[in-house]
Formats: C-alpha cells, structure tokens, sequence
C-alpha cells in the first residue's frame, strides 16, 4: 500500500468523512448525512480543529479517503499525571476493509499518541462489534474496562 | 448534607486530592504521593487547568476535600457531531463512601454535561470494580462498551 497517506484532516475533508461515518451499520442509523448535511458536522469540525489536543485523522489512498479516526489528548492526574491518548470513530471504508488498512491506521494512531507524550491509549468499542473486539486485542490493547453511555435528552 | 460543594479544584487542592486518588484499591498501587508528591501532578493540574475543555472538579465539605472526579467535554463529528462529556477518575473518601455522595457527585456531573452542550456522557470503570458497575446502571448508564487499554511503554 505505497499510496497510503495518514494526515490531519482539512474541512475539504468534510464530506467524504461523513460517508466513512454512515458507512458503518451502527452508523448509518445514528448519522444525518443528507444532503445537505446537517450543519452540525461543520460546527463539530471547527471546534476540533481549533483544540490542539483533538487531532482528526484521515486516510488517503490515490485521492479517494478511505479511513478516520479521531484522537484525542487528554491530560489526567491519575496513575501519576499520566497523558491519555483517546481513538473515537474508527472507520475503514467498506471497499477496503479486511487489507490491512485498519491495523496500519491504529499503530500509526498508537504512535502519535506516543509522540505526543501519552503513556496509555485508551478506546471503547460497542459490544455489538466482536469482530472489533478481536482486532485490538491482537494490537496489544487489555479488555480490562466496561464502557457505560447515557444518552442526554 | 448541607454542607457539600462542588466546585472547579484550584492549584491549593492538588495534595488532598493526589490523597483521594491514593485512597483507592486501585489507586494506592499506581500513584507517587511522595512525600514529596511526584512533580508530574503539578504538571498535570497545569495542564487540565489551562484546557477550557478539562473541568477538574471536588466536593467539599466543612473544608475538607471528600471526593474528586474529572470531566472532559470532547468535540466529535460522529453521531452528527455530539459533544460527549467523559467523566474520570472519580474518588470519595473512604470516610466517606456509602453516604450518598458518589451518587450526587455523578448527578451533578451529568448536569454539568447538560450544560456544557454534551448529548452523550460517558466513562469506563475498570472489571475489578463490580459495585461501581452496579451503581452507573442505577445512575440510568448502559454498559454497551468494552474499554481497552495499551500502556506505551
């Protein structure tokens, strides 16, 4: 995979990352792609873009994106002042899945959030993906935690 | 308990709470307190401190520091670009525990997300913590997720 670049998404990107979203059977049912796409992915964007420690990430194979993830740097005082690094909305688009495309992603993810002073990389992955599951255990990552959501109204 | 406050934690607050992140099974084998406390707690409240995104909160009651938890509120494009409020690291004292007071700290935590824009709060709790498992479900938290974990060495 020779033409395979990772770099900071741009608001060019927009579009093309909301389809990875929807790409997604869990996330085609919570995405409201349109067109036109709910305004709420622009705004989304611009205050990712402005905090230095969210870094949105794309994958790009000869022009077409094909992959994103969403780091964030989040700094703690637990387990001695420890810098977390957070993976959120992993997607490889359809077309490409089962290359490799994935795993090349999450340590090029793995070795940002090691650039950028983290000791610990941290994810949650839904239970309805066990295939997920397996894939970032076989990166090294510990199933150590239970993930909990709740949902505002 | 009328005498409980909830309030952003200052520079002053940083020992007592470095001693309720000691105060954990879990804790006490993975925190520096010293003394003198590891200089990386300084560095961490700095930088929690200066991020508008990092709300570093403590209960108070009659000047004591009786828990402590942190709050992040992360930008996202997915979900139509939903802030989610993470909640992190939450202690009560062990004098403490059993009162209540976790259950009011997590509520006003929810609130805080509410009023911070989030659509979604979320957390981990480790496996070897059943009890709190326990109680974020009775708090209204679904335990849809698996949280994993790569310590960078």
């Amino acid at each position: 995979m020779e033409n395979t670049q990772f770099r900071r998404a741009t608001a060019a990107d927009l579009p093309q990352i909301v389809k990875l979203l929807v790409d997604d059977e869990l996330g085609r049912l919570r995405e409201t792609p349109g067109p036109p796409p709910d305004v709420k992915y622009a705004q989304a964007f611009a205050a990712i873009d402005s905090d230095p420690n969210q870094f949105l990430a794309v994958v790009e194979q000869s022009g077409t994106l094909v992959g994103c993830l969403q780091l964030s740097f989040i700094p703690g005082l637990s387990r001695a002042g420890l810098w977390r690094g957070q993976i959120e909305s992993v997607r490889i688009a359809s077309s490409r899945r089962g290359s490799g495309l994935g795993r090349m992603l999450i340590e090029w993810a793995i070795e940002e959030c090691r650039n950028h002073g983290c000791g610990l990389v941290q994810l949650t992955t839904d239970k309805a993906r066990p295939d997920a599951l397996r894939f970032y255990e076989s990166l090294g990552f510990s199933a150590s935690h239970i993930g909990l959501k709740l949902v505002l109204n």
